[in-house]
C-alpha cells in the first residue's frame, strides 16, 4: 500500500505580457510551488508526489529547480485545460493495481500544515474520502439570479481547503465521469458518485495563494 | 445635512486573564481601533464619528489616547450586549431630525479604502442603503442539518463588509425593531423593514481582525 499526492499547478501561462504564475513566485527566498513539495515529503518522506503542470510552463520549472537546487522527488506530468483534467492526468500516472490513498492538494498552497495533511489522509483511511474545511468568518450573503441579495447564515457554510484525500480506486472511479460545470473541487467529482465525503479541520494559514494580496500574507507567514 | 459614522468596537472584555480585545493591539504601533477612527476622517475631515465602546474598556481606551497622544475627535457611547444593540446606542446619539446618512462600521476593519468608503456613501445617497461586498475566493461548502455537506458555487455568494452606509431616518426606523437572530449584520436589520440595499466593491484588504491570524496580515499590510 502506498499513498500518493498530486500536486496541482495550474495558473496563467507564460505567453508574452502575462504574469508569472503565482506557483513559481519566490516566497521567503523560494518558490511557492517548492514549499509545497517540500512541506509532503515533511508529512511523509516515502509518499509518492506527482506534480501537474502545464506544458507550457515545464521548461522555467526546471530552470527554477536548477537555479534553486530543488532536488526533491517527484513524477511530472502535463495539466489539462480544466482543474478537473489536470486532476484526471495526475490519477493516471498512479500505476495500475495500486492500493492506498490519492490526496490532490493545490499547488499554490505551501502553508497547508502537517497536521492537516495528517487529519486527511488518517480520516480517509476509514471513510474512503476527506476533505479540510474551516469555518466561515465573513458575513456572506447569498446573490440571487435577479442581482438582489440576502445574507445567509455563515455557520450553516464552510470553506473547503486541500488536500482532499480519496481511496485510489476510488477516486480513479469517480473521474471516469464527464466532466460537469458543478464540480467545484475535486471532492465534488468524487460525490457526483454519491459517497460521502467526511470532513477534517484544515488550518487558517492554508491559504490559496492566487492574488498580490495572498502573496503578502505569504511573506508575513513566512517572516514568523 | 451630516454624515455620521458609528464604529463599533466590541470584542471581550478586560477582565482578568481575558485577551486584550484586538482593536487595542497596536498595528505598526498604533492601536487598530485609532487606525480605524483616522481612516474616517481621511475621508471626510467633517464626518461625525460616534465611537460605540463596551463600558468597562473605556478607561483603558483613555489611557491608550493619552499614551499615543490621540486626539481625533469623536463622541463615545456605550456598547450594548449585542452587535444589534451597540449599533443601536450608536444611532441614538445622532441629534433628532438630523438628516443625511450613516454608517455602521466595524472597529477592527482598518484597511477600508477611502474608495470604498466613498463608493458606500455615494451610493446610499441615491439608494438610502449600500454595503461593501467582494467576490468569494474559496471553495464554499453548505452544511445541512445531518451534518453533510454539498459545495455551493461560490460566484452566487458575495462576502460582505462594512462601512454599511444608511439613510439616518431609514436605520433609525429600522432598529426599532425587536432584535432577531436573522440579523447577520447591520443591513439584515435595515433589509428587515422590506428595504433593497445595494452593493458595491469592497476592498480585498478591509479584513476584520479578530485572530492572531489577521493581526499578522495587519503587520504585513502596514509594512508595505
Amino acid at each position: 500500500m502506498s499513498n500518493y499526492v498530486i500536486i496541482v499547478a495550474g495558473g496563467k501561462g507564460l505567453r508574452m505580457g502575462s504574469d508569472i504564475p503565482k506557483q513559481f513566485l519566490p516566497v521567503g527566498n523560494k518558490p511557492v510551488l517548492m514549499r509545497t513539495i517540500s512541506r509532503f515529503h515533511e508529512y511523509d518522506k516515502s509518499i509518492n508526489i506527482i506534480l501537474v503542470l502545464p506544458k507550457e510552463q515545464q521548461a522555467y520549472w526546471k530552470e527554477l529547480c536548477d537555479k534553486y537546487h530543488f532536488d526533491e522527488e517527484y513524477t511530472l506530468t502535463d495539466g489539462g485545460d480544466t482543474r478537473f483534467q489536470s486532476s484526471k492526468n495526475g490519477l493516471m500516472m498512479i500505476p495500475d493495481g495500486e492500493e492506498g490513498l490519492v490526496g490532490i492538494h493545490d499547488g499554490v498552497r505551501p502553508f497547508v500544515s502537517i497536521s492537516t495533511i495528517a487529519r486527511c489522509y488518517d480520516t480517509a483511511e476509514d471513510t474512503y474520502a476527506a476533505i479540510p474545511v474551516m469555518p466561515v468568518t465573513d458575513t456572506l450573503r447569498y446573490i440571487d439570479k435577479q442581482g438582489g441579495g440576502k445574507n445567509v447564515l455563515r455557520s450553516d457554510y464552510r470553506v473547503v481547503q486541500t488536500p482532499q484525500v480519496f481511496d485510489i480506486a476510488l477516486a480513479r472511479q469517480a473521474f471516469q465521469v464527464e466532466y460537469q460545470p458543478c464540480f467545484t473541487d475535486d471532492a465534488s467529482v468524487v460525490e457526483s458518485l454519491g459517497c460521502q465525503v467526511a470532513m477534517v479541520e484544515g488550518n487558517r494559514e492554508n491559504i490559496k495563494i492566487t492574488t498580490p494580496f495572498d502573496l503578502k500574507i505569504a511573506e508575513a507567514l513566512i517572516k514568523e
